[in-house]
């Protein structure tokens, strides 16, 4: 097949994916795991190169068992079986006609672990903290039955090498990020009044496309009278009208990798008070690149946001915490959402090459249309990797002054 | 809240999520369950209307239990709970602070399952073919050894029946059919010599956006002189030159509502073998559009499809199925890819409602540009609604001559 030669369409070299599988077979060693499992795409992704939007198909399952020494092996429906060719480096690619409701892979999936089992009889799938086992659990439990084996957590093992991203990785996540932060820039230009949430919605994927994302998946955001109340809705019917507040947080990738940051606009002219709240969580993000260096903890950059919010509101703890969502930012690579969390239990030290983002909120209050008091948020985001002695924005920083459309 | 008054999102009336909740307590019943938990996206949207783009995120679990008898129950992170008041119905919404690794809502889950135990107990969870799990398996392990209470799969159950849509729901699927249709039709006139396939998938993004798709998380296809090798690999780099074939297919949403269906175009003159393949298809999938009525078998669909395809070609049955991705179509609705699979071995038994697709493929051989000669595929697919007497279109059907473009 000329035309899908193998490795054409690998965003990697092959010898990039081998690092990885050598880095994770090192941890498994250290962590005595005869074999690892994975089905997440994200993971799948990451190992084997396996690049499909297939994923949303949730009929087949997809297996990718790497043992202790050696090769690792694909175990895929059939019909991925070109998919595979044209962009996984995987050279031992074993495959059923799926779907198959009497064994969907499962005695192919318990022959290949079973081909790894030492003396340790330990594998790894993914059951940790902000893992999903992208399989059916009656499937699973079967495994779990069929095999003389102990069962460990092997989303943290790998994820504790994924998250130091290389720099072909950030390479990537840095491309995203201006693709998005220029697409922003150019929907400033084309919000009006009259829009509806959806509209800006529409607008800002268009110009993601146009500019190059391979994918936005995530568009999401609010509005309101003086401000909006929770970054995270669907952008759906409401119309714009000046007075409002609008904010558009998107994660869009390239080669599969994300960004996630979000951009604010007043409609019109702004209340002080969303001005107010706008350069606050500004300045907030401030402290917060001035804190993500080597050797701080995730939970100091939280401090450094949270002290300048702290200055400044009079939410109790319980709301501070609601509104800052748990947390104020996260890793993010082949997810948009990563561990670690920036909040103030989570003590993970930062090293050069991980990618975090500096998202503190705050909330305040503001006249709705009909002269009712409400709550409002306003978060703020930027994508950052770690250097060698601070940080550097991936993102185009935003104007410290909420800017004015419409 | 005045901008975001509860209901206003809501894209079915409280009436019909109460229906839903009313069957699915029947069903329980039937199946002796004292309560059912349902974690992922399309499940939560049925029963709750809750909708938002966050589900990319996999920091925060939701959880919904339905009881036998009684209201459903939301467990959400307290982030979500402006999502909740927006767009779903439900009542009684609990939260709590997320993420917090060492108890991600699994007590609160647990309390709410327990509240629900009477004689049986019996619970339902996403395990079965085809379901996903959407929470951490460590997270479920933990739960079902706190329960005491045996857990058997509730996706089946669920799926029952989703699989039977409401004339409400079928609207949707008809707009977003129609939306697809018409921005394949548009596609057709903007395709150019030159363009990469992922220039191709673009343009029928940015046509799908500006005809008010919601989103278009599926843009797959291939492309290759004289044919394409798979219909479900990414769009790539790969430049379309005069003897080339090009597919896309896409799965595109309105209120979370899928349509699933290709089209396929010759670039330039196609040879008389790529014409034979799509023509053969065509009427392949006319004989599954007389075959699909109610109280036929899924299996009955696939025979009349196959019995077409088998006169003309002269594949394996290995190959075939390959070929055939193991299925000529499957059901569609809040996934793009539901149960049932039309097969040889599926035996589900046609109503009126239910929305499916029928996607015969086949296989032919070809010259490459540099006269190897190789294996093509060739999938044509169409979405259609079981009626009281047949089956109705949700696409415009395809022209039965492949159509020529650039």
């Amino acid at each position: 097949m000329p035309d899908t030669l193998n490795d054409q369409f690998l965003p990697f070299t092959t010898a990039e994916y081998e690092v990885r599988v050598r880095n994770l077979q090192g941890v498994m060693a250290s962590a005595d795991l005869d074999a690892a499992v994975f089905t997440s795409e994200d993971n799948y992704r990451y190992i084997t190169g396996f690049y499909s939007p297939t994923w949303i198909n949730l009929t087949r399952p997809r297996y990718c068992v790497v043992p202790r020494v050696g090769e690792p092996v694909i175990i895929i429906p059939a019909n991925n079986d070109v998919i595979a060719a044209q962009t996984s480096w995987i050279r031992d690619v074993r495959t059923w006609v799926a779907p198959n409701p009497t064994d969907d892979g499962v005695t192919m999936v318990v022959d290949a672990i079973r081909a790894c089992l030492g003396k340790s009889k330990r594998i790894g799938m993914e059951l940790g903290p902000e893992s999903r086992l992208t399989m059916p659990i009656g499937d699973f439990l079967r495994v779990r039955e069929m095999l003389d084996a102990e069962i460990v957590d092997g989303f943290g093992l790998l994820h504790g090498l994924r998250i130091i991203k290389s720099l072909t990785e950030i390479e990537r996540m840095r491309r995203i990020a201006q693709i998005t932060s220029r697409s922003f820039e150019a929907l400033a230009g084309r919000l009006k009044v009259g829009d509806s949430e959806k509209d800006a919605s529409a607008k800002l994927r268009l110009e993601l496309i146009a500019r190059g994302a391979d994918t936005t998946p995530y568009v999401s955001g609010g509005s309101g009278r003086n401000g909006y109340t929770s970054i995270n809705t669907a952008l759906l019917d409401r119309v714009l009208t000046p007075g409002d507040i609008l904010t558009i947080d998107t994660g869009s990738t390239v080669d599969s990798y994300f960004c996630d940051f979000n951009r604010s606009w007043a409609i019109g002219t702004p209340s002080d008070e969303a001005c107010r709240a706008y350069e606050l969580v500004w300045r907030s993000t401030e402290a917060g690149l001035a804190a993500a260096r080597p050797g701080a903890q995730t939970a100091d950059v939280w401090r450094a946001m949270a002290k300048v919010l702290a200055k400044e509101n009079r939410l109790s703890k319980g709301e501070g915490q609601r509104l800052g969502q748990g947390r104020f930012g996260h890793g993010c690579g082949l997810r948009m959402c990563e561990p670690p969390s920036l909040n103030e239990r989570d003590g993970t030290v930062l090293k050069q090459g991980m990618v975090i983002t500096l998202e503190p909120g705050t909330a305040f209050t503001a006249r709705d249309a009909d002269g009712e008091t409400g709550m409002r948020v306003m978060v703020h985001e930027e994508n950052v990797v770690i250097t060698d002695d601070g940080c550097e924005l991936l993102t185009t920083r935003a104007p410290r002054e909420l800017p004015v459309v419409g």
